[in-house]
């Protein structure tokens, strides 16, 4: 079977590291055909790093979609041009894997996945934390009910640390134009699809963002955000990259018990009669119900970009399901641009967002910021183990 | 040196288990000489179970304060009655040590404590987990400086676990009228307490409380507070009686690291380059700064109830400093006022808290109640160990 060929769009930190993994052959099936980037001296960069034969290079986007030999592309630019990028390449029946977040806003994520549901082309976003078995398990005990309903999400995610000279590696990043937000947009994609993976979507948030408060950007680092479900649970998310050392720490209540993840393992406390039913059934005042702490096994390990890059691919071979597919893209980014509407709001924001809402305000943003951005030094990072 | 002599108002659960304490001998220097309880059930519970020598009984605080032959007083009644309760007792030259919290809204509070500083009665509040060596080796590492600026401060504090049958064992027992809240007013006072007492009293609080969410009750059993500090920190607390089992995590972070209060330990990250300055001169992209994990030595015993009733005894005969200074007992319930007037209002209320308009609010779910108490039993619970 013929090699899968892959274009790079966009060959900065990510895009120079999945470059990496497909030409040092850890994508079985795929191999390197093509790069694209406008920053001259990131194909520069390519040319010097890159060992691999017969690899084009293309300086923009329209030569590499008209000339480029490939049959799959991963969209690794700034956030706002994933969408247009993405529905590019399917309407040129291009497979298309893309960077996280899936946009900036979901107005322009909406079309994306109404371009991709009519196409045939296999759609993934890189959402290389689904890879982890610690998360795989916690979805695997919350769908299974061994939980019960769900009442209480706690996630305290703070362990985003960035120095001021994180920031002024790039002229795009955090910035309201370049970026479309901070903490919200480029770190936390990840943790925002976990949460909602596993606990379901809130239908309302009351958020708290501050922005530049402890770096000179204009967008935010330091977020609290409280939410509702459906069914009444509550959650709370804190964020931010300034806590040093931050902690990482997941706790989910249900009916039946308490599940936390943290340090990469899952503890279970299992109550042997639900509270619920503890609750109308207890008569003896102070007392609570019997409760087994429980180490959950967690087995495999976490494949991470190499993993999604091989789901994406097998998915393109052999029309498996994808572990992340793009159009769930949109549900953690709903979650983001709610958090952002609720603080400039200083209010409740429902969910779905008013789409044509957040979109305005954010153009304001745009256009009313008048931050100079001070760029030391556009290099590529070395993000091994960062996202 | 003769024994202080002690009168109890309120024999119910706190009220006999000072009771004991006192009448076991565990309180130097103090004598049981009086209890006073409307309920002529408890004062019959008193009569068989205090094995007290010249134990004087009383069924109204009207005779109790004309002839009890007392230096001292304890108010253990309902909340509403302690300030009142407490003022009678200074403007008859007693001693007053108070449970929490100090009252239900500040204004009966302060008038409380305008009568405290002009008397010279020794008053002090029941705070006992300010005994708890582990919040005074917090409070110690706050205040000296070692964690810096403080910037977030998140407790988890869903350990108190009640079900049904707690709340149907006392008449006023979260009712607005009997109690005037739930686990904030009831459960939550010690730990609204030690977060301020350690990390200082927020300037401003957005609350999320839900009233009667998990039993039938028509107070809070369930709380989200989001709180600002007037140097920018922020902080979260959560709260409920319906987790099974609960968490009892604080975590505060500043600009020297972070430290985490849990089970009874505390672990202290202390950072080599406080955040601050590391931010402003690391030039490497990623990385933060060098972390130690340092385990605090705690030293000493929680001596609880026993401890606040012998160190108010002491300042009492001594003239020491009271660890827990009955004109402190504001601090804490003005956050709780807080909270309960942001969900009621939902919006932001500032600390002081516009005591008037609490009052107002609280009178008015007192007039709009039409809850029907269904008291299956006025029992004296067990609390040992739990509060």
């Amino acid at each position: 079977m013929a090699k899968i060929k892959i274009g790079i769009i966009g060959i900065g930190n990510m895009g120079s590291s999945h470059a990496h993994n497909i030409s040092q052959g850890k994508v079985k099936g795929a191999e390197l055909a093509a790069v694209c980037d406008i920053d001259p001296a990131r194909l520069e960069w390519a040319r010097g790093n890159l060992d691999v034969e017969n690899l084009d290079y293309y300086a923009n986007q329209e030569d590499f979609f008209a000339e480029a030999d490939i049959d799959a592309v991963i969209v690794a630019t700034p956030h706002y041009d994933h969408p247009p990028l993405a529905i590019k390449a399917m309407k040129n029946d291009l497979h298309v894997l893309i960077e996280k977040p899936a946009g900036v806003y979901t107005k322009q994520v909406k079309e994306m996945n109404q371009v991709a549901k009519k196409s045939d082309s296999v759609f993934a976003i890189m959402y290389n934390q689904r890879t982890r078995p610690v998360f795989q398990k916690l979805k695997d005990i919350i769908d299974s009910g061994e939980l019960g309903e769900i009442r209480r999400t706690n996630w305290l995610i703070t362990s985003w640390y960035r120095s001021q000279s994180y920031y002024d590696s790039g002229g795009w990043r955090a910035t309201w134009e370049g970026e479309g937000g901070g903490v919200l947009l480029n770190q936390c994609p990840h943790n925002l699809d976990l949460w909602q993976w596993t606990c379901g979507r809130p239908k309302r948030v009351r958020a708290f963002c501050y922005f530049g408060k402890y770096h000179d950007i204009e967008v935010e680092d330091d977020v609290t955000a409280y939410v509702e479900y459906e069914n009444g649970a509550t959650g709370v998310f804190i964020t931010s990259t300034a806590d040093a050392p931050g902690t990482d720490r997941l706790e989910v209540t249900g009916n039946r018990g308490k599940i936390l993840v943290e340090n990469n393992q899952l503890t279970f406390w299992r109550l042997r009669t639900p509270e619920r039913k503890f609750n109308a059934e207890y008569e003896g005042g102070f007392g609570s119900p019997e409760t087994w702490k429980c180490q959950i096994p967690v087995h495999g390990s976490t494949t991470g970009h190499v993993g999604i890059l091989n789901d994406w691919i097998n998915s393109i071979e052999k029309g498996t399901d994808l572990l992340s597919p793009g159009i769930e893209g949109i549900n953690g980014l709903e979650i983001s641009n709610a958090m952002h509407l609720s603080a400039w709001l200083d209010d409740w924001v429902d969910i779905p967002v008013d789409e044509d809402l957040f979109y305005e305000k954010l153009q304001e943003k745009i256009k009313e910021s008048d931050f100079q951005k001070e760029v030391k030094d556009s290099k590529t990072l070395d993000v091994s183990g960062t996202h």
